[in-house]
């Protein structure tokens, strides 16, 4: 009588961009614990009478620890039927879901994954952009601009991520870009190298800003935005397009 | 009267993870372009009486020049209408989506974007494991395999590329990997490094093989399979899942 879990990738927020698979999984779903980005409106396709249940991680602000949200999805679980887990984004993308599927294999409970619109992607779409070029940007990254203690991870690659050919995506990057920036100039990155700053991604407080890497680094300092936000740089295409900046 | 397009995201090719936007812009087109691989059942959601013109890219075999693909999509966005540019995965990613968004610049037609779930994504879901890792996978990039010739590009940043600590996805590398490998090596990157062969994600020839980059290049010189396929290497977490391998 154990339950069961779908891991279900929300996307960015805009209930247009969840999967068919997703509302398949969320109109099945007994219960639905849920982070504060992949809730809103996108819990409407729930079924009537589940359990709809806010695990509550949250940008910049205190959060249930990891170890309470993966108990409790146990819990869940262990009481039978099906259980969604909604995670804004993939789901497998800096969303701690090692540590969960790890607690669910120890409980002998299953599961599945449902892939979601990275806010990545989300994010160069609503720009017009591509994020791939067939010459001049050829690789992609995607870092995590803070460890669990909020400051910058310290196992960065530094010449990996201040190669201006590449386009580096940096997730929870805000707070940490400062120091980042500065440490990514030393390594050979250009102070003018254009940048992006996607806040709030499809949603309605979306707000996407071209800059380059040494103005955002100096405009974060006063940053008091509680939203979430992705920076990009590199050689981001809109800089080329012939109507654009 | 010129036309509006939309460019597409099909996901990798189960219709079920299609986003309802993608869903509501095939109902709603007059046109779709598509490629091979976003193909198949994805087109029963078209309206009936669409135009449904295959511009034929495909994995490994001669494909239309791009420039005519891109003149095809103008030339239908100039008689006015809907258009969808149907695009395999994420339309951003590897898909020569610049070209075409130029080109549609220079005739002055607008165009959106709506983004899809990657391959790349799609594949760490069938697996299931997430891509990254609180502690010792910080940092995924996206690379590509072959440059426009066939061959590996010549701009590999082989310092990124080599180390152990990241999570790379080479899409349409088959061809070129054993010679990619042996890069790799000779940089540092440990013959035993955990590798994923991905072939023909989310469709019913799906394939998963789970090994390691040198037993991977040394099968792939071998290699025959006409499907698309993705190669991922490094710190990949179904090593250390409890009841795994």
């Amino acid at each position: 009588m154990t339950g069961f879990v779908s891991f279900v990738g929300s996307g960015p927020g805009d209930p247009q961009l969840l999967t068919l698979k997703a509302v398949d999984r969320l109109k099945k779903a007994d219960a639905v614990l849920f982070d504060d980005l992949s809730s809103g409106p996108i819990l409407q396709f729930a079924r009537k009478g589940a359990d709809l249940v806010g695990v509550g991680k949250r940008a910049n602000r205190p959060s249930p620890k990891q170890d309470a949200v993966s108990q409790l999805l146990v819990e869940y679980a262990r009481n039978g039927g099906h259980i969604v887990r909604l995670k804004s984004g993939d789901p497998g993308i800096f969303g701690r879901l090692e540590e969960e599927i790890i607690e669910l294999k120890k409980a002998g409970i299953a599961y599945e994954i449902i892939p979601g619109i990275s806010s990545a992607f989300a994010a160069a779409a609503e720009v017009g952009i591509p994020l791939t070029r067939r010459l001049s940007a050829r690789r992609i990254q995607f870092i995590t601009g803070r460890d669990i203690t909020g400051e910058l991870p310290d196992d960065f690659n530094l010449t990996a991520l201040s190669d201006p050919s590449a386009i580096t995506i940096v997730f929870m990057g805000k707070q940490t870009f400062a120091k980042m920036q500065k440490l990514l100039e030393e390594n050979g990155l250009p102070r003018d190298t254009p940048a992006l700053l996607a806040e709030a991604v499809a949603t309605p407080s979306q707000q996407l800003i071209k800059t380059t890497v040494s103005k955002l680094a100096k405009s974060l300092k006063k940053d008091t935005s509680q939203h979430p936000a992705l920076i990009f740089y590199g050689p981001l295409s809109y800089m080329d397009f012939p109507d654009d900046n």
